[in-house]
């Protein structure tokens, strides 16, 4: 870190970043890392380090750094029309490409999309069309949102709301009251420990009728959920969850929202986690493996039987009061063709199906005997290692000791970047779906040589 | 319009646009223009269509179309690192010098900057952390937010509850109980045409004060206004309005959110809004001028006696749990240098006070006398012709009669876009800030006739 030089002061005395100790980053106390560019899996900062990133940014960069064909297609928009407005019925030639793009690789009942900037707006404006939606129905009282704890859906206020982790709502006085969660289909942190994997499902259906019981459906109008839990611990569903979970909504005619910004464009090893676990949903959330993150782009796309009521809303009450200066934003859209199109030439779903599951599947046999290695989970593309404190006993460590924090630490000296979840002492991987076998090895290593270096 | 054409074809049955009549559209009833270029103040489509863009964009494309300077600069940051984050200290060259560059510009009291991606975002950003600076102080009842009515600050849920107006709240359940709204400034449509400027903004003071006693000032943690209300009218404060908002305001230790999305860097012919009208802002929402649209990028700009208590909360509780993927995304950081870098080569600032004030006093000299014309106002780069069925009565046409979507209709016959403003019959005028006398002339001239046309 070059600490005297006038980048790093600008950085420290100008810069408010994101999801950072303020107090300790304004004082030089915490980290700093200028990245200056990226190859493949790899980042390089302008201190000449190059890292392994095995979070892909932030489960985003999903065909992998300094690809040039989408750099070239973000340049080619740059020139030719960097911005001009998708109101009242305009676009670009990008935009309606791309909308067309992901209509053909969406589930079959989805009907149109709605491009905003990232995951979190994205969500944003799926509540407001799921509110709108039942104002037009007539029923004005069927308007709660049922998220699950652990879920990550944003941190706006509302979207924060949805997010079911204590470190988005503390302070912020989240959750708003229009929001309740429910049980986290969180296997490895099942209420008792005889509880078969089916026995859990039947659990968390069974707190979800309860919920709607206690609330009255006709005041729920939708449930949200991520296909594989994401920030709140990468934890895939246990067997039998998403059918019987999409039982119980339709019974209540509750609507189904599929974030999809982690899942979304391969990253389970199909296109969508809807079509992974086969649910059908009323709403997909999408940002992130829309454009590998190479441009702000995101993405609501809408199913048929909410589309023809938006449609009849517009003709009783005229033009749709809802939209971003930024929506369908040429450049992002432009990223967005682009990336489509490598993701298929590149056969990168198909990788993250096979190169995801060797390295997970690794992974469980390189540091799943651990003694402190309470579980390793994954699914396509993404993995987790939970740390325990007593693995039979299933004992945590303490929040404080930081246990998972300074194993991801150990690993950055090694040159991996793995992600130390907020909640619980959980390792998360989501590396970009191009990994290839050998640097799939590189993380597992790295992350036994850590865990030893930390916990012996 | 194409109407056989593949492209067109796709964008009825993929794309939900923004603001636009969904079932209209998706029945190839209501306008299409797909945009492939442009130059200076002037946008082309792809059925040849050369159009003078009086409203640059959506008041976002503040340099004009077509900058290669910009261009270039995101070609070059796309080629060497389209993306990495920003949480946890990270930061790229780009987002660094252009939070130096902000801070440079901004009014001295501001302390940091947050980078989001729309103005929508930004706001949310700041009703957060308002919430969060009351509980830091120990005053967890006090996070009411005051807006005005006609007020516009975005669409989302918290954001268009900050909004004043219909459009924005219809069918959508806002706004949101944290809300309240107040009187807005906007001296045309006073209670009494024998009230003076003066007597006006006391009017105002006035209905603020009983507010605030209503409420209670303990309940009330901020106040947000746009210098000049933008979308609800544009409409420049009357006479001492600011600064006897801001007495009130201190008096109360109620904190300012200026909103200068529409404003910042330069509209008004001063760098911000609030240097303008010599107010001093708690926190300053800023995006479209920040990059002039070439790249989605927002700007929340922290005053330091929030930043103290910022930091002061992150002692107390750790990392903010606050943050989008894709804040301080490269490109737009990218974008953003550029963009700042060419306002102040070509003098921009300048212009829009210059070229600006010819703009609107030309627009009143050549239209301000037609009997339906009820008044002509403008500030800067910002102009409004405020249409009425009776001038002397000051009686406005009934909104169903659509008026004011009439004479921009018949504008655009005449190659020149301006915006019918959503609430009452009012024409609005933000073209670039490189508009030219000639260009000013020709959008007053497209004015004339095209008033003329519909009004006689």
């Amino acid at each position: 870190m070059l600490t005297n030089d006038k980048l790093a002061e600008w950085d420290r005395e100008s810069f408010f970043h994101p999801s950072t100790h303020l107090a300790q980053f304004a004082r030089g106390e915490a980290a700093q890392r200028i990245v200056t560019g990226g190859e493949g899996v790899f980042i390089q900062d302008r201190d000449g380090n190059k890292l392994l990133d095995g979070f892909a940014g932030l489960y985003c960069v999903n065909v992998g750094y300094g690809r040039q064909e989408i750099a070239e297609a973000i340049a080619d928009q740059a020139r030719e029309l960097s911005y001009y407005h998708a109101y009242a019925g305009h676009g670009s030639e990008a935009s309606i490409t791309l909308a067309k793009m992901v209509m053909d690789r969406a589930p079959k009942n989805m009907a149109r999309v709605y491009f905003g900037l990232g995951g979190s707006d994205a969500n944003e404006t799926n509540i407001k069309l799921v509110w709108y939606y039942n104002n037009i129905l007539g029923r004005p009282e069927k308007k709660k949102i049922i998220s699950r704890w652990r879920g990550y859906h944003g941190s706006g206020l509302m979207t924060g709301s949805l997010t079911g982790l204590e470190l988005f709502h503390k302070k912020f006085d989240l959750p708003l009251a229009q929001v309740i969660h429910t049980e986290a289909p969180y296997y490895y942190r099942r209420p008792d420990m005889n509880m078969s994997e089916e026995e859990f499902t039947a659990y968390c259906v069974q707190s979800l009728e309860e919920l709607i019981a206690r609330e009255g459906a006709d005041t729920i109008a939708a449930f949200i959920g991520e296909p594989v839990l994401g920030t709140g611990g990468i934890v895939p569903p246990p067997a039998g969850y998403w059918q019987a979970i999409q039982k119980v909504l339709d019974k209540h005619d509750i609507l189904l929202i599929v974030d999809e910004v982690v899942t979304g464009f391969g990253r389970l090893g199909t296109m969508f986690g809807a079509d992974h676990y086969g649910v059908k949903p009323d709403l997909i959330t999408s940002a992130k493996g829309l454009t590998s993150a190479y441009a702000p782009l995101s993405a609501s796309i809408v199913g048929q039987r909410m589309w023809d009521v938006l449609m009849k809303g517009t003709d009783e009450n005229g033009v749709i009061g809802h939209g971003w200066t930024y929506s369908a934003h040429p450049i992002g859209a432009a990223a967005g063709v682009a990336n489509l199109k490598l993701i298929d030439e590149l056969g990168l779903v198909q990788n993250a199906a096979d190169t995801g599951n060797y390295f997970w599947q690794t992974m469980r046999d390189e540091v799943g005997g651990h003694g402190n290695v309470g579980e390793v989970r994954g699914e396509g593309m993404l993995c987790a290692v939970e740390l325990a404190a007593d693995k039979d006993k299933r004992q945590f460590f303490d929040a404080s000791e930081g246990t998972g924090a300074k194993v991801v630490a150990a690993m950055l000296k090694r040159g991996v970047i793995a992600r130390a979840m907020p909640q619980g002492d959980i390792i998360g991987y989501a590396p970009p779906l191009c990994l290839t076998r050998a640097e799939a090895d590189q993380i597992v290593l790295a992350t036994k040589d850590a865990i030893t270096e930390v916990l012996g």
